[in-house]
């Protein structure tokens, strides 16, 4: 099994605190040796760090700890390779660009039989079924959507079908991005949760390491983390269903229901501190 | 004016050295202080590293001269933007999937009109004429070839005629892999040289810094390195052609000659201390 770590925010901001959690568990904290990556998005453009090395000890991990990119939307990944050896084309996250913009995805899981599936549009360069399942996924869309649809719901409702197709195969945890909005489905394991006004103190599970969020942040922030397992302990963390798919956008929530006309329902946040809704 | 650098060694081997001596030029011994960029291929893998901040104060750019990544292709760019802001897209090198292969491009130059050009497969994501010229080659290159050809000469080839169309738009000077070979096209400027046995000691032209490639080598390694304007003092470096097509492999060259039946002369190697054919 793989760990994700996604983060959508409504101002450029850095990821530092989750991802020195989440980086313990490659090689110190939890078995995730195989290597790691992290996309962030600035505005259009998207950079993406990868490292075939475990996450604990590698020079990538420590620069982007100390650099603090900013961004609205992050999607990270550390390894622990199921499937395809431990190579850099096999470490996620995974991108092509669709619609003139760059899309990126991890995939926590294992599916079977995708690697036989037809490939559209795009071709895999490794040979990782998580890769596959993006290929197709981004294909299927470009095939029903040459062009990008007038309303971007309708593209969300077509790719939580394409994700339940996927789930069929196995477990499909995943988080996508094309720089605007974080897509995430649930097959088994995904929690979220969003720091907002009051800010308080979070503290991490994998490291001796706390933080004031009230000191980095302004009353406007909104800012949602989703990863595999909870990353704190002090806070409370919301569970996403199996079959799941919630569309992030400037930290904010919204739940694509099933159908091809499903609703699209905008989901309250909980405060992290005490759970209670907040707005 | 950008500068451009790439390496082609038959060994994975680090660019540090050359990479110091360009690196001066983004914002200290050079104008080019809008941002930079770097691919290192790993066999089928290939990882870029992008940063818009000027490069001789780059935290990223130190991180690559510490941490030595062996590749046995780079394609590397210091911008100075002419066209388009100075943004995360719109920095060089660009990368796109074809043929399930991660290709990498960089270009030097500026093109008039690329951008009204109809563009089949690929969208640009920046606003560059130089995206636009990538996008349209590999699209044009897919379209010709859905499938790799049977012999790659017959994709080089086509890449020539197609490099010669962008040429009539303005100048185009670009380096291009597909993590096999590196294939380098010439409008106005680009220099390289080949580094072999007997190896010796090379002094960098922006820096004080000299390596003694003797140290750390072995007899069998052959490192072509590839640039706007030469790197070092007190070697001989090789102009390319206006109008040439070198196409580098495991750092041996070969001249794509024009035509679609244009042969493909391999060329013979010029020792960059004293100039003569070495082998």
């Amino acid at each position: 099994m793989c760990e994700l770590l996604g983060m959508s925010a409504n101002v450029p901001t850095d990821i530092c605190f989750s991802f020195t959690g989440l980086m313990q568990r490659g090689g110190l904290t939890g078995p995730h040796r195989d290597g790691w990556g992290i996309a962030f998005y600035e505005d259009r453009g998207c950079r993406i760090f990868h490292d075939p090395a475990p996450s604990a000890d590698s020079e990538v991990a420590r620069l982007i700890q100390r650099y603090s990119i900013k961004s609205r939307n992050v999607i990270c990944h550390i390894r622990q390779g199921t499937h395809g050896p431990v190579t850099l084309e096999n470490t996620h996250p995974f991108q092509r660009e669709l619609w003139g913009r760059p899309w990126a995805f991890a995939h926590n899981g294992r599916l079977r039989g995708v690697r036989r599936w037809p490939m559209r549009h795009y071709r895999p360069i490794g040979n990782t079924d998580s890769e596959y399942a993006f290929c197709w996924l981004l294909g299927e869309l470009r095939e029903r959507f040459p062009r990008p649809p007038r309303r971007r719901e309708t593209a969300w409702r077509y790719l939580r079908q394409l994700c339940a197709r996927l789930q069929e195969q196995g477990t499909f945890n995943m988080l996508l991005s094309d720089g605007q909005v974080l897509h995430t489905y649930c097959s088994t394991h995904l929690h979220w949760l969003t720091r907002c006004a009051p800010f308080g103190e979070a503290r991490l599970r994998d490291a001796e390491v706390c933080v004031d969020f009230a000191e980095v942040t302004t009353p406007d922030d909104v800012v949602t983390v989703i990863a595999t397992q909870p990353l704190t302990d002090n806070e409370v963390w919301s569970p996403i269903r199996a079959g799941e798919m919630i569309v992030f956008e400037g930290g904010r929530p919204r739940r694509v229901e099933p159908g091809a006309r499903g609703a699209i329902t905008p989901l309250p946040l909980h405060h992290p501190r005490h759970g209670g809704v907040t707005r």
